[in-house]
């Protein structure tokens, strides 16, 4: 099969090197010979290549850069990132070729990240990170995780790594998912339409849903007065997956305790936007599911499990389903 | 026998109260019944009670302000702290009388800091609290705690709580105590006095030792030099275990990576402080290891275990060793 990789440039973090591919390959022998294998970082490599190509593994970034593109053998396109919300619409998608996202590769990092936060609201290190910008001490004790309550809205990859770390520290975990089906690490599962009906008992909520057009803005200003006072807020799913001026007033006016926010619109944050000085708010910048000594490995072990099913004729396990949006 | 309660004025959250007393003393049936007991928070109150008194139960700082007192039946001074070096030197003890600490009662709690602080470290949080304070997005990806390096200095109920929590993380776990005794969570431990032979193999180190004169200034200038550069620091000890003014100079000089400290010299931190505005630090104020919610009623289930190893003749599990220190 020709494979052609095609690197962001200037990107060493989480760019898929010669030395890469061949380490993942020799974890995958039965499925990583006999390929002629390319890479390129710059739309003319891109161009040299993807005539030929019948798969491709990019960064998402890459491929929104360079498609639409005459791909006429191309049946797959991996992308080395889970949310391919930047894609949309995907009209843009060679006909015959499957579209496929790391799903998976997240799970370990931001299982600490989610646990990370939710640690940070319930000792209130938002509130202190905000005293000392002023020089003030203001101690606060909060309480362990043991018997609070966590919603988590999303059970992918990423919701589900947080919710199973939530319930490892005792937490009681209500899950939130298109559809109300079980989860190993909630005591209670609701469908996202019902999601009004849990947000009184939600003493913390994290959002790690995709961003669809069903998520878009799920958490906006009714829903977050909804919210007890004192709850907090946590978003590892994309930035706009809730109303940022609505949070930023909830915070201001003390509905909320504290918020841990690791994606925004727009993003990178502008100097000067309000969510840099909004109060008992902490941001990191978009840095929550991504282990830059994992992430690459995993993804191509990940790619060579999708191609072996290809090569089986077997169900693409991460095909991106274009109509759903994850 | 005559027990006396004497609370601090103005300190409901950390006070016992005849409700908790009563509820403590329903789970300790064998021991609890028959005493007379009194309760109190003025310097009147005590004195009222303490000539007859066989037992007291206080908050540290009250037992700081009321004695030395004239106590000739006391048997058993209880405090409701662990760390009781703000009472040194103990000439201060009447003679006959046991000093109890409350060692134990943190563990949950203190567990559940060590590892927000770890999870901090190693994603990079007091630089993103520090670029945020500057309105600079400014993303830097960090691993997983899996298989990375912690040097737990003090395995009691503090260290070893942390020491436990970042083993099931899967950090190499090293511990440093008085002596180098081998300890579950542990890989390795070595004596304090071996305490250089670590450091520079050290990803991050936490400080969790009682103050002593063998502990104070520990980490000195000279040993975080000998950190390797990137390193982070936790300290949940006392705020004299290390140099600030040092630690200050690492962060600001950029050695370290980040610090997340609990405890400082002194406490509250003064307004215009340089710990303030030093960057890639989180400050929190003294909140690590208490939990409102059981403090109490564990401090109180804690003194009736050794209420009834006093009445057998046993050792007293929580006795204080005023020589040691801890």
């Amino acid at each position: 099969m020709r494979i052609h990789v095609q690197n962001l440039p200037g990107d060493p973090q989480f760019a898929v090197t010669p030395a890469q591919w061949d380490a993942a390959a020799a974890r995958a022998p039965d499925v990583s010979g006999g390929h002629a294998v390319t890479f390129g970082e710059t739309p003319e490599a891109f161009q040299a290549a993807i005539g030929e190509a019948e798969a491709v593994v990019a960064q998402t970034g890459a491929v929104r850069r360079l498609f639409p593109a005459d791909a006429p053998r191309l049946k797959l396109i991996y992308c080395t990132s889970a949310g391919l919300d930047s894609l949309a619409p995907f009209n843009w998608l060679p006909p015959g070729a499957a579209l496929l996202n790391n799903r998976g590769t997240h799970g370990a990092k931001v299982s600490e990240y989610g646990i990370m936060a939710l640690l940070m609201l319930a000792a209130g290190v938002p509130g202190f990170v905000t005293a000392q910008r002023a020089g003030r001490w203001a101690p606060r004790h909060g309480s362990v995780l043991a018997g609070r309550r966590v919603t988590v809205a999303g059970l992918g990859t990423l919701g589900g790594a947080v919710a199973e770390q939530a319930a490892r520290f005792g937490m009681r975990v209500t899950g939130v998912r298109t559809r109300a089906e079980p989860h190993p690490a909630c005591t209670e599962v609701v469908a996202l339409d019902e999601l009004d009906s849990v947000l009184g008992g939600t003493e913390f909520l994290a959002l790690a849903l995709p961003l669809t057009d069903a998520t878009r803005g799920v958490l906006d200003r009714r829903r977050l007065a909804l919210l007890p006072p004192g709850a907090g807020v946590v978003n590892i799913g994309r930035g706009a997956l809730l109303d940022q001026d609505a949070l930023c007033d909830a915070l201001e006016g003390g509905h909320l305790s504290g918020a841990v926010l690791d994606v925004f619109v727009p993003e990178p944050v502008p100097p000067g936007h309000r969510l840099w000085t909004t109060p008992n708010l902490v941001m990191t910048p978009h840095v929550s599911a991504d282990d830059p000594d994992t992430y690459v490995p995993l993804s191509l072990d990940i790619f060579f499990q999708n191609l072996r099913a290809f090569s089986d004729g077997e169900p693409l396990p991460n095909q991106f389903d274009t109509t759903r949006g994850y």
